[in-house]
């Protein structure tokens, strides 16, 4: 199964034969004073320059979403978009819970984005599900609906194959359908994260559709949260997710390590590549 | 499935539900020359010190291997064996294809040792065995036979197949087995790390036994080897190893984070401790 994105000059094909696609999280005001303040008096700057580096160190996808409580997501998502789409070329994703945001992004998007997202909620599906097929995106399902986030991987399991059924539906074909099968902190529940695992397995073997998922919340409240979500990434890409939102700055890493692991790396041309890259870089 | 080893005065249980037991890999001289030599005049002070560095690092058993071209390994053995014990209270695994050099080790061993290892080829089976037997020894079985390691992870499962029926016909429980489903460089062959994860995969599901993996040679040849092992070793414990051979120093934060994210961890507690030590031992 292959999930295509593109930009205005750029395609990106996510695919269980194919390298990891990194899916960079960093446009998000969620907990970054500068970016909130800057995103708040209209100022792109901030945005443009998360973007490029997180292009610059390995993402092949940028997660785009300006929502906090005080800003008019409906003039500046598009406004955001925009900014990404001057200084970059990766696809996006366009991430808001709001409709009419999104289809002012989506009416600026150049190309067939990722939109980020829509879940089992009878409410969502009705609002995301129809600008997914009128724009013809890519669109990221998250395993929750109506109760919250299911305890058991089977029920999350369960919703994944509403979403798909409900796209379906509407003529929106299997491949263009990313699944979230969601993570909360391990701190607070020490089977959250195994939990997961198992609805990835399960979405694997009863779906076959590509995965995404929002992997840094896992560690929340621990200690040397790096390193648990470097363990959770390896862990989640060889069960099944392809297309991780993440840090890539920390997440690279991994990722490449994990590529060559499972066999998605012919020669380690790429982890030789970017290790050597690393080293320059940290030589000046 | 329970794998219960002990030292005269400490009983180590390895066993999927629990957290992961570390086998510290270091009293071994291959690539190792100050050891090498030491070992050569019969100076076992370096492998004493190797003993306590890794139980200080977390290591739960340890692997004792003197075997060099040039030494007399059925006298080295159970000298290192000896010194290991007044030094440590960790139980041990017995490292040697050398019967005669087993059973010396074997008679000043104190416990319940593990061996280090039987394999598939019949001469193989003969020699350690009878040994395993004799002394109520847990015994490491290795997925290779007389035509070398098999290519895919089908084949290596009835390699380890063939081992458990051997020893259960001989009357040595199932549960004393572990199986090493082995791996090769990923750098001279890029489905190899693939190949051994299907393979603990199929022992794990066809089998149910536990097991050790020597995961260290996995990145032979690459740059950045410790991200390379750290990534594996992650992948591996989430697919079924619960006691690999380890450098203790690099792999303890992988497998703590490991064991929290496999909900193995209650509260937290084994990881924050963990850190909380490391932090202050790095401060002096």
């Amino acid at each position: 199964m292959q999930t295509t994105v593109r930009s205005a000059s750029k395609e990106v094909t996510i695919a269980p034969d194919r390298p990891i696609v990194i899916i960079g999280e960093r446009i998000n005001p969620t907990g970054k004073k500068r970016l909130a303040a800057s995103l708040a008096e209209g100022d792109m700057s901030r945005v443009r320059t998360l973007a490029e580096q997180q292009v610059a160190n390995g993402a092949h996808i940028l997660d785009v979403n300006v929502g906090a409580a005080s800003v008019d997501e409906v003039a500046l998502l598009p406004m955001a978009v925009k900014a990404v789409q001057e200084v970059t070329d990766v696809p996006l994703c366009i991430d808001s819970p709001n409709a009419a945001a999104l289809k002012a992004a989506l009416d600026v998007y150049e190309g067939k984005p990722l939109i980020n997202s829509v879940n089992g909620e009878e409410a969502s599906l009705k609002r995301v599900l129809p600008l997914v097929k009128e724009y013809g995106a890519a669109i990221i399902g998250l395993t929750m609906d109506d109760s919250g986030i299911p305890a058991t991987a089977e029920e999350r399991v369960a919703v994944a194959t509403k979403i798909v059924e409900r796209a379906e539906a509407l003529g929106i074909p299997r491949e263009d359908i990313l699944i979230d099968c969601l993570v909360l902190a391990v701190s607070a529940d020490q089977t959250a994260a195994k939990t997961t695992l198992e609805a990835i397995q399960g979405v694997r073997d009863q779906l076959g559709v590509n995965m995404t998922l929002g992997a840094s919340n896992v560690s929340f409240g621990l200690p040397d949260r790096e390193n648990v979500n470097a363990v959770f990434l390896a862990m989640a890409v060889a069960t099944g997710v392809n297309a991780p939102i993440v840090n890539p700055t920390h997440a690279c890493k991994t990722i490449m390590a994990a590529d060559l692991l499972l066999g998605r790396d012919e020669f380690a041309m790429n982890y030789v590549t970017y290790c050597r890259r690393i080293a320059r870089a940290q030589k000046g």
